[in-house]
């Protein structure tokens, strides 16, 4: 099952506390197709200016990336300078210079209108938009958004979430959306705008999706990482990762299926936040990655310990 | 095998957006002993004044509580005061009156000396140091501290996280306490301070243990609570929950025993913020922690589950 992915191709200059690179491989289409890849052909619709290196495009296609929808434009390909602070949390967006972005209309190629998967990376939300009229019964719509869009352009976003069935958020953004102080209370509230399974991500602490139909939630911390390096790209390739399971779950809105999403998507973002830029994310295979899985799933309780069943309390509480 | 419990008896006043109310009772004592008596026979140390009612002290005695270590002085009982903000989460304490708290010097009964486990809830650091001494063959030796000593006493907390089996802090507090600006790596410099295991509560996350033997660590979140009532007293009932399940654990360090003290730990500590004080808790059953241990339980990934142990990614990634 094809997915189809809209966003930015950018040429980012990234600053850590450790580290200063400049046109590193980035933006939210990027990362989102190499996590997609994983799991399914991937269309990916966006723009590129005549600076943007040929050896990425063609590793995109090496790992089943259809890139007919890429457009490449005179200029300069999208640019964006991020400073990261000690914790390598917060970011301080430096410059963003649109370059050839400016001119970005997505139109999606006829073979692309009908993928049954779409993910709307954080971009203008007007883009985001003018994209769901082209799709032609798509199973699921899913959409990401970022702080500063929230600023500008509320009531497009609201709109946009209205027209979702997946909606990712970090916690920042959710919060800010739905006036609300806890993420679970912020996820329910998004909800009740559209979306079937609203994501929120919330950094070291994981994320936790709630289903609205069964009004359920589910949670996993992010994967533990002794040394950060990056973490850049981490949020889409979180939902590459989420969106990337769900494209081959007969039934994404199953429990199971939403906690083996989150599995993956947890775990992916974990090699992205371990390199400058995309290295690690594209490095990862099967084995690594499952590694990875099993290791994460030992950090969890497990519905099957018979000790959890039977409490066995003592006499008074009885 | 018993427990004994250390720490605050105190007649509360809370207010929070929504209600204030005056004679709440708490305490670190309290509220650990009340989810600890669950698990096993208590044996509570602590100091009351004439006002502290007798029916609280009944209602303990009925569930297992050993009262012979707690003393009646002349003049009032410990009282604090706190103010949540509209978020339920941040407090402000407008007081604390020490009361016949002032003249606390714990002292073991001598039948509580041999008791394997012991829990030093958050009072003064140079108490919960006094204890360690009269303990003869303590198996477990946990202790909870607070930013306000953190700011106080620093020196004496490090001196008593180094004798420590099981060491309980906030995330605000362990960070502060280390330096560090991820719970992980906080978790991991505590531990290198002595204890084996390191509990880290972060809220609506849940806690993160960190095991130091195997360089493990587990992660579970808050068991969503729909209306936050109170959060007066859940870390007290957490590491009671905790320490409770991991005192009839065979091995308190295997992962298995670790993973469910931290679910109990959370549901507990989900009884006990939905209503004032420590009702909800006292009413919470073998049934009704049960109900909740299994919804919460479904939150999870399986390690089980048999399509995360053959990913089957796309053969580019392979």
């Amino acid at each position: 099952m094809s997915v189809v992915t809209i966003g930015s191709i950018a040429l980012d200059t990234i600053s850590t506390p450790v580290i200063k690179r400049q046109q590193v491989i980035g933006g939210s289409a990027v990362y989102s197709s190499l996590a997609l890849s994983l799991f399914a052909p991937v269309q990916l619709v966006g723009v590129i200016g005549e600076d943007f290196p040929q050896e990425t495009l063609d590793e995109l296609g090496r790992r089943g990336v259809d890139l007919s929808g890429v457009v490449r434009l005179k200029g300069r390909t999208f640019a964006w300078e991020g400073v990261y602070g000690e914790d390598l949390w917060e970011v301080n967006t430096i410059s963003t210079e649109l370059n050839v972005f400016e001119f970005f209309r997505p139109t999606l190629p006829d073979l692309y209108r009908k993928s049954p998967v779409i993910f709307l990376g954080n971009i203008d939300p007007d883009l985001q938009h003018s994209v769901i009229p082209q799709l032609t019964g798509s199973r699921l719509i899913a959409a990401d958004t970022m702080n500063h869009w929230l600023h500008l352009k509320l009531d497009t976003i609201k709109s946009l979430i209205s027209r979702l069935h997946v909606f990712f958020a970090n916690e920042r953004e959710a919060k800010k959306l739905t006036g609300q102080t806890k993420v679970y209370r912020a996820a329910q509230d998004i909800a009740s705008m559209g979306p079937r399974l609203v994501v929120i991500k919330s950094g070291e602490y994981g994320a936790m999706v709630y289903e609205r139909s069964s009004a359920r939630s589910f949670w996993a911390p992010a994967y533990p990482v002794d040394h950060v390096i990056d973490p850049t790209g981490a949020g889409d390739t979180f939902a590459g990762g989420f969106l990337g399971n769900l494209s081959r779950e007969s039934d994404p809105y199953h429990p199971d299926a939403i906690k083996r999403s989150l599995v993956i998507a947890n775990v992916l973002a974990s090699f992205t936040i371990s390199s400058l830029g995309t290295h690690a994310l594209q490095e990862a295979d099967e084995e690594s990655i499952r590694t990875r899985v099993q290791a994460y799933l030992e950090m969890f309780p497990s519905a099957d310990d018979n000790s959890l069943r039977h409490l066995g309390l003592a006499p008074a509480a009885v």
